[in-house]
């Protein structure tokens, strides 16, 4: 492929070329690559003039910057190109100058995870893979189920035994075949990786398969793109394995080398109190070490990162900032922003704006600046939390005078 | 407005001046009203030519055929413009010439009625109300919530005790005043009629304002500019009051008179066996009579239809066809559409597919026919159901021979 130079190791910094391969041989599993694109190749194609022209609203538009043969896309789920709102209320209420909403919860499979799926699956189908796997009991399986399940492409989900059952249904309606494991996390994915050795699928775990990251990027291509190319002065994300952020880094990264926006936008990680390696290092200047998982933020509950490089970097050399916040601040989030702006998130897909009203209450981001948020999953992947959050509603006698007595109006 | 006549009666035939009402003085509630538009009008400003060069995403794109004054409509949520997708493999299952399927659960609150909602919204607001109100406790009370939020319009949600709380969290989190009704659907609908007289909210209950069917209609223009001004031979759709199946007409009823398709589609009314009034009565050649509610598919279950007219002319005047299918039928369709296409739909959503199956099954659609199937909501508005459809996974020891031995690869 004319537009990728090779992989680079994001550890050792090895140069290697651009193959199956998906981590550096010197470091093993924790050599996780980057892929290095030939931007002056990229630039002869790719513009801010050419997208202006393409009417594709997917992250498709944006394929010349993925690791990927040019191919025809319009055959998969329609990934991508999700609203971004300026914030009506909860902007000025903050006292920002500028505040943008990124709901990545108008997805196919409702999270921002179909964007690191769908390059995957598109990569699986360009390589003739039959069969992807991946360990997970979240947002990553059901996307990597439901892009698959769209292209014809078999899927194997490992998922440890205590998985939420709605979850699992999800997998199951897709045609998933579901490997539910007597044991913990770590035995699951253990036996995710003796499997995907032994039979040969395509591997599709966060933070082993550098591919994944570089469709978490699209997100970044269009928060720029949706603003004219001006990205705000800050972009706020919420934190788990670190895959997310990195990818959000990426994307602006690209363009930045593309010459086609002028900065990159400072980046602010979010984590939960409850499992905030990367906070804690940041806080008190040293590597990471695991941490508890106790936050109701599931899908950013990860004590040990599979990908701290990249997410150290994004924060270090975009100039931004790590922050934490707590469950409480998570589910009156849900509330706020479902109040205000008319999105309904999950816990960490809220976890990056609660993150923002902590950072302006201690001054990190002030009242001059401008700032995007991205949501990165819907409400409804969690009834439960979003019922903690929003309290029961009061019940009233069927007439006229017990309503106005009520209290509820 | 210049771009609209006035009302039409759907019983008695009236003609009304275009105003704040919402149902004919003479015929009382159930005297519905048609809103005729002057094509002549719209026509100079608005063709398929108009739309190409159009870049709005979104619903909005269609305007100049909504009951509503010209005005920025992007401040609203982004709704509609949702995927329309060549089938993969279904239709090749089903022998049919081409098949699509709209996945209308990609809106903002996961659900078509988003798009009711949205006009609803949009007339509120150029009205002057600060508040709308309606009794549901499903898609079109989650999705007003919502759209509402977004503009800063209050929202008083009349639901009764029974309703499931995940759907009252949703509306919770939206920020709506939630009155839970002691009693059931009907004595809940009676007090937000008598609350909504007292307090002069906006009356967004589908079945009296005749906007919501304006709303809807747009998934019939989507379907129909997305495929080139060339629909299908035939569109189906599930059926519970009949706002959504009389939109569907409405829809290409205005694009055939505007000259911009030359033929309307044949829409199949799809119901559940459960709760089949429209079925039932042209089986019988008889009036609808008060019917069970007796499906799992609840978006549906709607025993007497507050929209008669506008279902039976939408399947009469097209040259349609009425059909019922079982629980069962729709349970695993929404393992076919899941496993097949990569589309998540709630119960009602896929009934429209099952339909399709059954119709292909007694040959009331041929080989040689072209169908759009409309998904109507998310998957994720019903977990409950998704389970039931989707069963469970087997259990697993963490070892590779356990996985050989186990059947589930």
């Amino acid at each position: 492929m004319k537009h990728i130079v090779g992989y680079r190791c994001t550890i050792c910094g090895a140069e290697l070329p651009y193959d199956e391969r998906m981590t550096c041989p010197r470091c093993g599993e924790k050599g996780i690559l980057d892929i290095v694109f030939d931007y002056n190749y990229i630039k002869k194609g790719f513009s801010r003039e050419s997208l202006a022209k393409d009417h594709n609203n997917s992250m498709w538009r944006y394929a010349p910057l993925m690791p990927l043969k040019p191919r025809d896309f319009s055959p998969f789920l329609r990934v991508g190109w999700t609203p971004l709102y300026p914030s009506r209320r909860l902007g000025a209420e903050l006292g920002l100058r500028a505040l943008y909403i990124k709901d990545d919860g108008i997805n196919p499979t409702a999270s921002l995870k179909d964007r690191a799926s769908g390059v995957a699956v598109a990569k699986a189908v360009e390589l003739g893979y039959d069969t992807i796997a991946c360990s997970s009991t979240g947002n990553a399986a059901s996307s990597c189920a439901g892009n698959a399940a769209r292209m014809g492409v078999k899927t194997v989900i490992f998922v440890p035994q205590r998985a939420p059952e709605g979850k699992v249904a999800q997998l199951m309606i897709f045609g998933a075949k579901v490997v539910s494991v007597k044991g913990d996390y770590k035995a699951t994915f253990d036996l995710s990786k003796a499997a995907i050795e032994k039979y040969g699928w395509y591997n599709r775990n966060a933070g082993i398969n550098p591919i994944l990251t570089e469709g978490k990027k699209t997100v970044a291509l269009e928060i720029a793109e949706q603003l004219s190319w001006q990205p705000t002065d800050w972009v706020c994300v919420s934190v788990g394995d670190g895959c997310t952020i990195g990818g959000v880094y990426n994307g602006f990264k690209d363009l930045y080398e593309l010459g086609m926006i002028e900065r990159i936008p400072k980046i602010l990680g979010v984590q939960s109190t409850g499992c905030c390696p990367f906070v804690d290092a940041a806080r008190e200047k040293r590597g990471l070490i695991p941490a508890e998982e106790n936050t109701l933020a599931d899908s950013i509950a990860v004590g040990v990162p599979r990908n701290p490089v990249k997410a150290l970097r994004a924060v270090s050399e975009s100039g931004g900032k790590w922050i934490a916040v707590s469950d409480e601040e998570i589910l009156d989030t849900m509330r706020v922003l479902g109040r205000t702006e008319g999105v309904f998130g999950e816990p960490a897909g809220v976890t990056a704006t609660a993150g923002l009203r902590r950072a302006v209450k201690e001054g990190l981001i002030g009242s001059d600046e401008t700032v995007t948020v991205i949501s990165t999953g819907s409400g409804l992947k969690d009834v439960k939390n979003a019922l903690r959050a929003a309290g029961s509603p009061t019940l009233c006698e069927p007439n006229l005078s017990a309503l106005d007595a009520s209290g509820i109006l």
